[in-house]
């Protein structure tokens, strides 16, 4: 194998993107349809989606399984992957759950920064872990097969999922606290938890993640990726840049403010630099995707090494995780 | 073959019920999941057909293809299609439509007894024809696979969806006029638009559409298919029994008045007998379909004749209209 999957992006998405996908290799891409979302608003984004895939079927479609990653190789296409970064799409609701699995949803975090109906979020001072609704929500998803993401949760909260989890959890988009002590880089009690429990960890490309922000070389980055893929193996590490390519720095404010404050909030920004940070200039866009090949292959990695962090770890994950849990009641009826 | 589908039921849904479809012989029902609800409240009724699922995946499970019915008679369960009556679930919104074609909805009704945004119902004193949406949502229910269903419209909006939908159409549950003059009751022209562009007629047995209403006979009912047969041919007729078993008459009321009237409305009732009305002693429940086998076979038609009546002319329906249509840009991409 030797696929590439990038297992987050939230573009200002267009026909040049979807191109540069192409011209990137990228078999797969995890795409946020839902920050603050509710459920009907959602769904106006698979609208949207469905007209994207419409429009441009030579380019890209939604992929539902592993299997349709394997055909987007095939194809010479982009598979599609939807993924929620806040339960707000399920509102209060667990049987939304299983609608949105039926609609593509495979990945959703169970916190967005601040505390959710499930769990805390990372921006908060207090995480007092999994809450009632949470725990329901855990056995759901594993049931269905959505994928528990705590990119953005609060370590307590994210350890508990883990253990609790009865299938492998993702923190889709982050990188170790240990390299750069961003609120939202992970501690090593959590990347034990996730990574430990046969969950993935992707690396992201985005500059409040990076270690010297916008400036970090492809080298700093590729060499922390190497260290840690000595500290953890290389079965549980991929990539998820959390590429915001094209969007307007309202997007960001509305990514940090939702409707959840009246006031301001500079999230991983400041007052002096409330934007989208620039890109480093050797990951602009997915085009580059091949430039991480290049950097981790500096490092002494193995070209096997180097697919299963490009993209062939996450398509094992996809195979494990995006079908319902073998059911004893299915088992029962097909006795 | 001789597949077993009643294409469309409105039953108090209960294992008991779900125990009485494999008791009957039902490979699948097609089951309506909206009358007068927004898109969200339909969501909520799909929400409870998810826990019927999974709580009797012995008896029961989520029909999407026609394949799918050839797996129910395999494993001895019932395959269920969802439809609505009404299209209320898509609002204003033709982005939704592709939306619940992907959660599984396989009928929808342009129009139910009142106009709706996109034709005119039934008991309308005035038929002005398909509306400049009700055009545009053909188009997209003919590209998605979602079946146009003309049962509760309105004959000008009926013979004009025939005209200009690109893929056959149904009237899943009515009877000819010609027999039982109720509004209901479908006129010749009518009957010939729809089958006459490849569509489908689902006989009913609800008691308003028969011939001297709960009284009716099996023969006199059988009689009424056999002479259809002989006028219009065999392939284009099916059996869409109406069966609302077990619901109390606030159904009904509900069913007629939904949200658009504060006042009265008996439908096809009267002030004298507003509820449902009694099933005929021989079409009781879904342990009665076998009966119109004998109730067939008894007018001189054949068993090959009575296959297609009692489920393969539906079957073959389902096959060729579920599926998306062959898309040129798709081909394009294909190639």
């Amino acid at each position: 194998m030797s696929y590439r999957i990038d297992c987050l992006q939230y573009a200002n998405w267009s026909e040049e993107i979807f191109r540069q996908m192409r011209a990137g290799g990228l078999d797969a891409v995890h795409v946020t349809i839902a920050y603050h979302e509710t459920f009907r608003e959602t769904v106006l984004n698979v609208e949207r989606w469905n007209r994207w895939f419409e429009d441009h079927p030579d380019l890209i479609f939604q992929g539902f399984t592993a299997e349709d990653v394997r055909r987007a190789r095939a194809e010479g296409r982009t598979a599609i992957f939807f993924g929620a970064q806040n339960p707000s799409p399920i509102e209060d609701d667990i049987g939304l759950i299983e609608v949105w699995h039926r609609l593509g949803l495979r990945f959703m975090q169970l916190s967005y920064n601040n505390q959710s109906l499930l769990a805390t979020g990372c921006y908060e001072a207090e995480d007092p872990g999994l809450t009632r609704m949470g725990r329901e929500v855990i056995r759901e998803m594993n049931r269905v097969g959505l994928v528990v993401d705590m990119s953005h949760s609060a370590d307590r909260s994210t350890i508990e999922a883990a253990e609790m989890s009865t299938r492998p959890i993702a923190v889709t988009h982050a990188n170790p606290h240990s390299w750069h002590p961003a609120l939202r880089n992970k501690r090593d009690p959590v990347i034990r938890a996730v990574t430990g429990t046969g969950g993935m960890m992707g690396f992201s490309l985005y500059p409040h993640h990076l270690k010297d922000g916008s400036g970090c070389s492809l080298r700093a980055f590729c060499e922390m990726v190497a260290r840690m893929v000595e500290s953890y193996g290389i079965d549980h590490f991929g990539i998820g840049s959390d590429l915001c390519q094209g969007q307007p720095d309202s997007v960001v404010d509305w990514m940090r403010r939702g409707r959840w404050t009246k006031g301001v909030d500079y999230g991983e920004g400041s007052a002096g630099a409330p934007g989208f940070p620039a890109q480093p200039d050797w990951f602009r866009d997915n085009r580059d995707f091949p430039r991480l090949a290049e950097g981790l292959a500096a490092t002494g990695l193995d070209g096997g090494e180097i697919d299963a962090l490009l993209g062939d770890n996450w398509l094992r994950f996809f195979a494990e995780s995006f079908g319902p849990a073998a059911d004893r009641r299915e088992a029962r009826a097909a006795e």
